[in-house]
């Protein structure tokens, strides 16, 4: 009998692995994950300032060995508009400098893994440094559980039936907008709801949905919570918590 | 240091097991899949008539102990329409007799895993079964890595950026729709395109989308196939194909 240890496999030196992390909960992390961050000679990940970054919050179970750590702490986070020039600058400093980090660890023949929530190349950070570092290194994406998955998991909420279209929104998105893409839709997921929730709220209204919207905030994580949206009236959500709405195709 | 059958946990008796087994590459599935494939009293699974069955397929290097297995073969795949009378009759009838044959294990204290292709509550067949199920059984649900991650993980095609709206949709859609939801997206994942490739590549083009589509065939599995849509000629594909219209929004 194979052992999982070998089914999931290790590191390779000079190498960046982007590696989803799941949903929150470590059991939720794939074999391929496992072994990954197992066995990189150098384990990556970005932090809210001060803070000890979910994705290394979630693979903590997993760590025996002590890995060399590099933590990338983002300058802004949602204290400046996405929309502000400030927002692009600041970030895109940082994404260039940290490319450049992870870049040396390569280069210097270290196998890299960069953690992701969720699965990498979904609304991903590590896309920035894929984009940056992908013509010099060998890199190598887990695809992992999104978060997604992991609130209508734990809202006992299957999201898409039959023939059921889904779309999948950031609550970045200006009201109008959310309430025309609302309308259109048989299923909808909004991420990144955080300080836009009043104004999510107000647009599902508007769009006539409010008594199908589930909100879930940390999904599958220890401080998860979860009420229909018409009974959450906080004008104000953490980065992890979206709003779904679940389809009602064809049941067989 | 706590081993990995230890995170994963183990099945318990009288459970009704949704096991998401992702995309099509074991080392894809998550530990709490793992955990619960290989503890199991009863491994149940969906197959096409005469077929092994891919989730089957994908979990068999998992499988040390010979479990009792319950094979459920459709009636029908896609012989037939989906809005042919016949379809609903002959798929309800062959889903009811299911439900009742997974009861009455369940009903023994038995622990039961349905496989399920990618994430359990995305377009899944277990959900025809967990709404038969859950109000006279315990039921967890296990998400996993969805089909479509592993095609553009596979596919190197990041999906969403920024404010990308994302639209997943079937490529049973009539091509009218298709093309008015294509044109409304940032970003799509046409899944299910199988028999409808011929229509889903005239609406791509009609959308003038065709220079960013991907065509993507059975992706993480052995047969895996990726080209430019643009270059796909064949008429009709397998089950596991799909199309990827990759975003394209704040790259930073």
């Amino acid at each position: 009998m194979t052992t999982l240890e070998a089914i999931a496999g290790e590191a390779k030196s000079g190498t960046l692995y982007g590696i989803g992390v799941g949903p929150g909960d470590v059991r939720y992390m794939t074999l391929r994950a496992v072994g990954l961050v197992r066995s990189v000679d150098v384990l990556a990940y970005f932090a809210k300032r001060g803070h000890e970054g979910n994705a290394r919050k979630i693979v903590a179970p997993l760590i025996n060995s002590a890995p060399r750590e590099l933590k990338f702490e983002y300058p802004v986070t949602d204290e400046i508009a996405v929309a502000d020039a400030g927002y692009g600058d600041a970030i895109g400093a940082f994404y260039r400098a940290t490319a450049q980090a992870l870049g040396e660890e390569l280069s210097r023949g270290r196998s890299v893994g960069l953690l992701a929530e969720g699965d990498p190349f979904f609304y991903g950070s590590f896309m920035h440094m894929w984009h940056r570092l992908e013509s010099a290194f060998p890199i190598e994406v887990v695809p992992g559980v999104t978060g997604m998955s992991g609130c209508w998991t734990r809202a006992n909420a299957p999201i898409t039936w039959g023939d059921d279209v889904l779309t999948v929104m950031p609550g970045t998105l200006e009201e109008p907008i959310l309430i025309d893409r609302l309308s259109r839709s048989d299923a909808v997921v909004i991420m990144k709801v955080g300080r836009n929730l009043a104004k999510v709220r107000r647009a599902v209204e508007a769009a006539g949905l409010i008594d199908r919207a589930i909100y879930v905030e940390r999904g599958t994580m220890s401080e998860e919570r979860i009420l229909p949206l018409a009974e959450c009236d906080d004008a104000s959500g953490p980065y992890f918590a979206m709003v779904l709405i679940p389809g009602r195709g064809r049941r067989l």
